[in-house]
């Protein structure tokens, strides 16, 4: 029998996140034999998601350790971060040595932002993703892609899907399964309008003009941080 | 246009439960207009999941509304509420008038001892699945059962689908749509093991002998349970 390995795994939390894009991802971590899961953050305070709930840090930046995997979560606190020098030095230094650079949902935009995506094949949320380019990234339209080191996810509930397939590259497809057995995920959605592909024209439609002024400011604020990068 | 109505959810959360019983619905309820989210536990202090992640409550079961939506999630702690008085308590007391009833995972076996499954027909995680009948529930092999005012959710991820399902049935599904969208709920798991129907034979039978013990535990409790509500 091979020795399983022992890798460490740390969730960007930040304030105004969405948190379903950090605790699905969490969940199968947490399950996985040889996993440290650390919730990172600047101090240990509670952190508040952009639909109220609050989540404790596990560590502060400071007392981080050289993580294995670095994964950033997104939501519209992302768009915070992308100019927050201390969150971005510590991504960097972070991700210079990290094994996997990974990230869920917008947190894409924020390596992008950190200048961790040049030149790699990415994704993200389907509302941002013609901001990827802005970053220098190469934006692929899939629910998770991997190119060399840097493995991203798209929208909230891709981070689950996200999760097992890095466990079943690093760890084998056994590890992962065994986790996917045991919380279940045999989804079964009642509705089948998880992406503009499937969902009713009339409600992408909706969902893009209830979102515009803040996509707007979200574009604004990739394109000057792809500026700063040079990308 | 029809005003949507509004209503109060209240979770409870609990030391050693399985965060992603809670979050996964958390995330779809506090997207629904003119629902309020509550996360309730004893106190507001911190509460840490049985994987080591503490989320914060937002009120103390003193200070809690009558809820039009009570859930209860599930997980390892699950089995130390099923003998709390002051938790069976509060479910009586919230469940007597609440609109829905609802559980994730092992939270209907909670449910149950306080009472509240008696003649319902339920579902939980797989793998408690043969302790619902100690609490008077008739067990349903689906990842959702409604029955009446009572929804149960199957295991853990479940509780996505389960909360779709609730805001699609009180809100219509326009509204579980725009939510499924905005999570980008569009499920491509790389695995196919999220139930015992579809996981490899060997991994399901390694995954009861791991837990073995512990299922021994949970039953005895549900069995104790039962015994005192004569179910």
């Amino acid at each position: 029998m091979t020795a399983s390995p022992s890798l460490t795994v740390g969730l960007l939390l930040f304030p105004n996140m969405t948190q379903l894009d950090l605790t699905g991802p969490y969940e199968v971590f947490a399950r996985t034999p040889g996993c440290t899961v650390h919730v990172v953050w600047k101090t240990t305070d509670p952190v508040t998601s952009d639909r109220g709930l609050a989540l404790v840090p596990t560590m502060s930046f400071a007392a981080c350790p050289q993580l294995d995997i670095l994964c950033v979560p997104g939501g519209p606190g992302q768009v915070a971060l992308m100019d927050d020098a201390e969150v971005l030095a510590f991504l960097r230094h972070q991700g210079a040595a990290a094994r996997y650079v990974t990230s869920v949902c917008t947190g894409s935009l924020v390596l992008g932002a950190a200048g961790l995506l040049k030149g790699y094949r990415a994704t993200t949320h389907w509302m941002s993703h013609d901001q990827l380019s802005l970053l220098g990234a190469i934006p692929v339209d899939e629910r998770i892609v991997i190119d060399r080191n840097r493995i991203t996810g798209g929208g909230v509930t891709a981070g689950i899907d996200f999760a097992l397939a890095v466990v079943g590259k690093i760890f084998g497809p056994e590890t992962a399964q065994a986790i996917q057995l045991q919380i279940e995920y045999n989804p079964a959605p009642p509705f089948n309008a998880g992406h503009p592909r499937t969902a009713p024209a009339v409600l992408v439609e909706k969902t893009r003009a209830g979102a515009r002024l803040f996509q707007d400011r979200r574009r604004a604020v990739s394109e000057k941080a792809g500026k700063l990068l040079g990308a």
